[in-house]
């Protein structure tokens, strides 16, 4: 859908002024290193998820100042001839280490350690926390919703709430945090996340009669479709729907009233007429807490729109990306030197990090530690950091699938206190670990 | 940046499955009208604004399934055959109405009327929802912004803060409700919103000294650029500032930090050395609040990242796009019947609807009138639907600048209400106009 573009002007100006004057100084060949981390997690959040990556990577390989870019910029005056010559040969050279996507996050976890000269590092900036800030805040909103849900399945069904194209990074974010299916059909196709999705309103109100529609929907999807039930009158509706179908209807969809208690009477009357096997879907406004409270509904599965595309009241995951080493020269053998802004109440810490969870004897994560240095690791250490790219070659694409498979063993890995809805503390303590002497 | 791209798998599956179930029951081809409306306001808006038009227009021009998309939904089973074969020739041929872009809109207002067959009506439903609720939301943030920031210039930098094409689109939206600037350059080239941005902490900490830094910034961009003064002490870099630059310095940013007290130090500071004209721009985590309560401290630009790509604290518009009106059978004189869902509390409105804004003698507007029929107007009557596609072409394109002064005049003519920051009632109220003995 996108082939051949380019991503290099999903960029801020100043990353491109401030190649400029590094240009000019000389400084933009120093050797850096810049992270990406939360210094703190919100109040509803027990954990994040690194959600992002996959796409990171993809609009990576993107980023190249192309003719038409290139034009623009001079044109608009932007930056000078130096720096154009220097953008239209841009490639990143250097290694980026970052969490891997699915994993959970901390405050203060490194989840992207990008190492390049100045100007080849600063300029992924922007994109880099576009991508990650968007993505992390769906996937986390997502991981609850799906602890929520619990063995129930979650449709992903926001696209018309949000940006368009960030519809389709939503849905493969609550994909990845462990929803079922997504009503994107471009989240499909690009990603291969399944799609669902039957009839609206609109279609039972375009026929004659609800039963008029229900005939049609029958015999162009199938009886195993899932119906529309709540366009007149829900008891009349699934009626209705037996008589057409039998007890082979899929489901049936109510999409608003009191879910808890239509559903319950729904239950009773498919289960009258034999109809056992036919699931029950819910949606309309759902958000965890409502999925929550819905537990003891007969419910089989939920579809969740406006809350999961706006990060469930946390749209954006605060997400920086920080200079926190430099070299002074061009000496490649010189070791960079710690970096950070003088800050009140924003904990910067200069340096290097390398993420490491530990756990307890029986499995349990006990502590995110970041260390300023290489660690030594213990037998109950993870490290996690992995090379994502190495001398400028992308070397950590991996499908989808996995990071899923990887977000739902690394949720199982957190204390309980980490399923709570309520608002409080990290799931666990991330614990700053210095070289001693440093 | 994206030629080529078909938006049309940017879209829910049901609406194709819908179209399947229509083709199969032959209701597809009945002439229908759908309508997109806000059934209520934002407790924080007096009023919402209307942006999306342009990017509507431009995506469905695009809305076409080429081969990819179809090979994609014939493989993964979504629709049938026909439905296909009818998906390969789809080119809307209906008319579409709108209220112009930029213009404001409340509760009812009919912002977009579609007309066309059931098929390729419903087939816009979620790429114009997911259009629209993004601009909208965005806009109408910026709106107020833009009204607690009075003479003094906005800077949109919010990039980083949501997905990196929502970034985009949110510059354009943030523009036209009148914001000055963006840092955003893909905005800048594609919708020629004028950009800016000069530098960031790490510019500063990646050179020797902050010395260093701005004379190296100041040689890069010259004298007129702005320095960034927070990174260590703000007076010890106003000073620098000042010194290296002279009086000719353009501006200083400050990023943190009580930027009240220190907007009224750092002018004293540059009015003490003659720098009168050095402008002070301040940043970080600004909101229409934080904005208004600046208002008497020395500032001469805002800088507003999160709070407009988030449309702080509302990030959707919950506007919706329902089918109001259908033919019967397929004789083109037949007249559309009015249909509805029956809802609790969801007040649906059945039939096409035309949308008025009718003033007072003094020019202020005093009620937004919307007919079930076509209106005769009185004098002091705005007719708000405009054509914007005519059997199928578009004809409603203009540029960006007309829907920047257009949203300026449009706010100009509310009651001063509409400027107030707590919450409240819509600037004006509704009224549902019915055709007598309809």
């Amino acid at each position: 859908m996108t082939d051949g573009w380019s991503s290099a002007l999903l960029t801020d100006q100043y990353e491109l002024t401030m190649v400029q004057g590094a240009l000019h100084s000389g400084a933009a060949h120093r050797r850096t290193v810049f992270e990406m981390f939360a210094r703190r997690l919100p109040e509803t959040r027990r954990y994040g998820v690194v959600a992002g990556t996959g796409r990171f990577l993809e609009a990576l390989e993107r980023f190249r100042f192309d003719p038409e870019a290139l034009d623009y910029l001079s044109r608009a005056g932007i930056v000078d001839d130096l720096t154009l010559k220097w953008l239209a040969d841009y490639r990143f050279s250097g290694d980026i280490w970052g969490y891997a996507e699915g994993d959970c996050y901390f405050p203060g976890s490194p989840i992207l350690v990008v190492e390049g000269t100045f100007a080849e590092a600063v300029i992924l900036e922007t994109l880099a926390l576009s991508v990650y800030n968007h993505d992390c805040a769906i996937a986390s909103a997502a991981s609850r919703m799906v602890t929520a849900a619990g063995e129930r399945p979650l449709i992903e069904m926001g696209s018309r709430r949000t940006h368009e194209m960030a519809a389709v990074a939503a849905a493969r974010a609550a994909h990845l945090a462990g929803f079922a299916t997504t009503s994107n059909l471009e989240a499909g196709r690009r990603y291969g996340v399944p799609t669902a999705g039957t009839s609206a309103h609109s279609f039972t109100l375009l026929h004659d009669s609800e039963r008029h529609a229900f005939s049609a929907q029958l015999e162009a999807l199938g009886n195993g479709t899932t119906l529309l039930v709540d366009t007149y009158d829900v008891v009349r509706a699934v009626n209705c729907g037996i008589e057409l179908a039998g007890t082979e209807l899929g489901g049936v969809r109510i999409d608003s009233g009191d879910l808890g208690p239509l559903a319950e009477r729904v239950r009773r009357l498919l289960d009258e007429q034999g109809a056992a096997d036919t699931r029950i879907v819910v949606t309309g406004d759902l958000d965890e807490y409502a999925i929550q409270a819905l537990a003891i509904a007969p419910v089989d599965g939920y579809g969740v729109g406006t809350a999961l595309v706006t990060g469930s009241g946390t749209p954006t995951a605060s997400l920086v990306y920080k200079l926190v080493a430099r070299a002074h020269g061009d000496d490649p053998a010189e070791p960079l030197a710690p970096v950070a802004k003088r800050s009140v109440g924003k904990p910067s810490r200069g340096g290097r990090k390398w993420g490491v969870r530990r756990f307890d004897d029986d499995g349990t994560a006990s502590t995110e530690l970041v260390y300023d240095h290489e660690p030594e690791l213990g037998p109950l250490d993870r490290p996690l950091l992995r090379r994502l790219v190495a001398g400028g070659e992308i070397v950590g694409r991996e499908p989808l699938s996995e990071a899923r498979e990887r977000h739902a063993r690394a949720v199982k890995e957190l204390p309980m206190a980490a399923q709570r809805m309520s608002r409080g503390e990290p799931a666990i303590p991330t614990s700053f670990e210095q070289r001693v002497n440093a």
